[in-house]
């Protein structure tokens, strides 16, 4: 009998994984499963499991009893970031028109790239994650992405670097793929396109190191089967397994191709043939059908049953595009069953395991490496919990989310239906998960700071701005002596004592304070939340003394002590460097010069209860579990 | 300015309600609304509202920005009571078995009928409970609940019976329909059967009142078009306004016959003809589409356009049944979109007011006259918060729950996507929503009975059922005084002090210990988690006082002061009722007699904490607040 982090225990079925046969499912009836360190320990039987880990020995229990336990589902094929509204050709659509009228009247793709070449890398990464928390709270933990709005060098790598950024923010997994050849642009000869994909955007995607695949919109009028495999060759000289969109509207070659290249995955396939599916299955390429795109565009839905009559695993995806706005792998399930024929087990597996294959680059990285898919020892903690009673049951109920918990790398981020962010506070104090500033709180700290400017600029007398504090309110600062007012009031205010507060405490005030610094209420420049972002990242940690403090506006002393490493000053640990640092020298660790301190951000700095706070959080982290 | 209860402000778009055509809909962007009291009190521009009702003189607000606010879905057609599990029929559907096919391998509505014939009322009431949650969670505040699944008047009359306690139970308001109708049971001659319907079946039912509409499936092979007229004008003559399943699969007259009827509406419809659509809306009867139902099925759609064009406004619901399981009202928007062609204004409008329309039997109740379906001043405060920008945008995200906020008459039934049960327990205490002992309840707490009765046969010494207590451990009681002790034990800890508890206090102390006690934990007997039901339900509330306690075992002496009227003694308000009452008689206003406690009662009605907890629950509903 061991202790554990986590129990699932009664579940009315547990899917294991892929069962022998492509169509198969291996599922355990009262099962259970046991986390620790964000994997699975152990899973089967729920009275062999909890032999070995008895629950009121766990961390956590859940208790699944009449419910459903599956891998998170993985979606390996989204168009998640994009920007722009295109709403209005919905309403096109269903009076009628068709996309070439909707082209004509200024809609389309288009406007998509419009919108994301305008969109700064800030808002791609907080439009990004908005589209994540839906895909979350509907089971998924592992999810594609694909660059190909921008159709420029600068924009595709833009697109990249918000979703290599949002996969640090986020909980959801994500797997980068480059797709400049998604669409030619405007006034564009294709073959020079083609020859600008292959020449310039691919070796400055490759440079960075952002994207993982590499994918072509193979189709009449758009890219043939030439210049897909132009491109797609390409990617795979600079490291990028091909991907390909084929036989969507016409069959021109793309699963043929595909299979020649040794694809990972070919997707769409509406219109491919049993050859075609003896093709992909001889290649090894895994066809990967989308039916909530049929769906969405009122299409005829791909027939799976050339591919697995082949042998070839079939994987499911969503396709969330602009004009497909279906996030939920479960509905998706429910489509390829109701309007495609799949038994239940075999969309199951096509929307877990055989969806991670389809994200397998075959080098032993990649969410398949990391057991996406498969709940087994070992296996990444990536789980849903649906409260039904049987995978069979989970594909009746069509069009309503019956998700109730999900667990990502063992960390509880869905509860009772709820995404729970509070949950990543947790996972930032103590297991120093990255934070990132959001393009939102950006500008509202840039809002926020103009309105103290224009104060300064204005010489009127505002408290904290341009007066002293406390008893000294009506004594008025020269305009000269501001931030030094400022620097004056850490220092004097840096006088705790007792013992040295924990690292995760101290963390916790970190992200706390730099939360509320975000809201824009305090008037600091965007360098402070900057400076205390980069500081939990890079793990420089001030020495704050638990008790001291004046008591009358918060805690100002433990407060202080932190601003006090902002401007160089006081104390800090930093990890991987022994014993305690100067301030200026942690903070040169991180590669961070002291701060001069503008008028009024030591009051926004120590004018909180970021102690207590902090404190409190990882309280209810603590209940939560 | 004044307060108000509540505040929503800055919704992207409010829908009002209807606008002036049958396809219109009435918005109001960048809304704001008002609630007090449950109900509607100003909507309108953000502007507009909130200069009289401003946001923080509000008890709670909700900030709607970038968000669509719309009337809770009305859902006006449903068989969403039913037992048993006809998951296996899902299956065979997908691999082509015909529904003739099913019915002869053993599936089918008889698989329902004979699992509701053998649930308990309980069994029935939990059942529909666990179906309202998820359509709670999807934005629906009033549904249709129709029984059909008994085909006797005995349990006919039991699914009615479960209905209106489920109401009572659960915050989506309910609107009861008899449909004994439904299908014929086997080997019974279909005339025989609609005789009983109409001699013995609907005569019970009027007499009960517990139904406020019939129903009948007029279907080739089902009931004809003159066996259809004979149950529906036997239920107008009861009291019950009409309603029709109508050519759904075949076209023989039903249509025709609501419209001579002048019936509520007319429902299903997918072979009636424009002449139909005139027909029907020359009578004012209701076209209710039901899109799931062939979404489920893999039929043909059902077409809007001879209704609408008829200029009879078009209701839509979701049909939900063991094999239809779609309980998402937005699903049911977006297939009318996508399958039938509807614009969204006319698809939430369908989903709102027009659903409302349908439930109407024209006698000034029923859910329209309560304004459900419309946000207007005076209309029930039930709304959805959806977190897409437009209604537009909620009929293109098809197949995903964006449903962050319910609000059912006023109350936060729903917040962050999660069903919040804790508020009921503040409308239990403050608002005397009713409370119930589900079945499951009971059961635990026979179960737990039962382990003490083989105590007492066993005669070990077990505490607290036939020892001494605290320091009298040691003690052994002889059997013949066991339910004296327990008796002695109450009167001797009801020494409280102090000031008299509040009525909310005590009603939430009731409530707690009622919810401690159903867990079964406790081995008290059915019997006194009835009567702790029924002092809530009628009002009985023990004079509590709220010091001098023990302190030892939580909070004896208040809980003891209110054990004492369970047993007839002590003092006690009733509501309806000046000044305070001896225990038996205050009782007696509520129908009960004194209890004489059994084994181990009085220990389990004293030994908690429950003035405590209720603070707490108290406290915590006010912070969700």
């Amino acid at each position: 009998m061991s202790d554990i982090d986590l129990v699932v225990h009664g579940a009315a079925e547990l899917v294991v994984g892929p069962g022998e046969g492509v169509r198969d499912l291996e599922l355990v009836e009262d099962g259970a499963l046991a986390v620790e360190n964000g994997r699975v320990a152990a899973v089967g039987p729920t009275d062999d499991v909890c032999r070995e880990y008895p629950p009121e020995r766990a961390g956590k229990t859940i208790d699944a009893t009449g419910r459903t336990v599956l891998p998170g589902f993985v979606d390996p094929h989204t168009h998640a970031l994009f920007a722009g509204d295109r709403s209005d050709e919905f309403v096109a659509r269903i009076e009628g028109k068709t996309y070439t009228e909707i082209m004509e009247a200024g809609g389309g793709i288009p406007v998509t790239v419009e919108a994301v070449r305008e969109a700064s890398e800030d808002d791609l990464v907080d439009a990004l994650c908005e589209q994540l928390d839906v895909m979350l709270a509907h089971g998924t933990t592992t999810a594609e992405v694909k660059s190909g709005y921008g159709l420029d060098t600068e924009t595709e790598l833009r697109m990249l670097a918000a979703i290599e950024r949002a996969d640090r923010r986020h909980p959801v997994d994500l797997v980068p793929t480059f797709m400049g050849a998604h669409a030619v642009p405007e006034d564009t000869d294709t073959d020079e396109y083609v020859d600008g994909v292959v020449e310039e955007q691919l070796p400055a995607v490759a440079e960075q190191g952002i994207a993982q695949f590499c994918d072509v919109f193979c189709e009449a009028g758009v890219f043939d089967v030439e210049q897909s495999r132009q491109g797609l060759e390409a990617g795979t000289e600079h490291g990028l397994a091909p991907k390909i969109h084929a036989e969507e509207f016409s069959r021109i070659g793309g699963a043929q191709l595909a299979a020649d290249l040794g694809a990972t995955s070919a997707d769409h396939l509406l219109q491919a043939t049993a050859e075609d599916g003896r093709a992909l299955a001889d290649a090894g390429v895994v066809p990967t059908l989308l039916p909530a795109t049929a769906f969405a565009l009122g299409e005829a839905y791909a027939d799976p049953e050339p591919f697995l009559d082949a042998g070839a695993p079939l994987a499911l995806g969503t396709d969330l595009n602009p004009s497909c706005f279906v996030h939920s792998m479960p509905f998706v399930v429910s489509l390829s069953c109701l309007r495609m024929g799949l038994r239940p087990e075999t969309a199951i597996r096509g929307a877990t395991h055989d969806a991670a294959l389809a994200l397998d680059p075959g080098d032993g990285t990649g969410p398949l490496a990391d057991g996406a898919g498969t709940l087994a020892e070992g296996t990444a903690a990536d789980l849903a919990v649906v409260d039904l009673p049987s995978h069979v049951h989970m594909a009746a109920n069509a069009g309503t989310n019956r998700v109730d918990t999900v667990l990502a790398d063992g960390d509880l981020v869905v509860a009772d239906g709820e995404v729970l962010r509070g949950q990543w506070a947790g996972g930032v104090a103590r297991d120093d998960a990255p934070v990132e500033i959001s393009g939102g709180a950006r500008e509202r700290v840039r809002a926020s700071r103009e309105r103290v400017a224009s104060v300064i600029d204005s010489d009127r007398a505002v408290y904290g701005i341009n007066t002293g504090f406390g008893e000294l309110v009506s004594e008025r600062i020269p305009r000269d002596r501001l931030d030094q007012l400022q620097t004056n009031l850490v220092r004097s205010h840096a006088s705790g004592a007792g013992a040295e507060l924990d690292r995760e405490v101290v963390r916790a005030m970190l992200l706390t304070r730099l939360q509320a610094l975000s809201l824009g209420y305090s008037g600091v420049r965007e360098v402070v939340v900057d400076h205390l972002a980069t500081m939990l990242n890079q793990g420089v940690h001030p020495a704050v003394r638990s008790t001291g403090s004046l008591g009358a506006s918060g805690d100002l002393a433990p407060l202080a002590h932190l601003a006090l490493v902002l401007i160089g000053e006081g104390e800090a640990f930093v990890d991987g460097v022994d014993g305690r640092l100067a301030g200026d020298e942690a903070l040169a660790e991180a590669g961070l010069k002291p701060l001069a301190l503008a008028p009024k951000e030591g009051l926004a700095l120590i004018n909180g209860t970021q102690l207590t706070v902090g404190l409190a959080a990882l309280a209810v982290v603590d209940a939560e579990r």
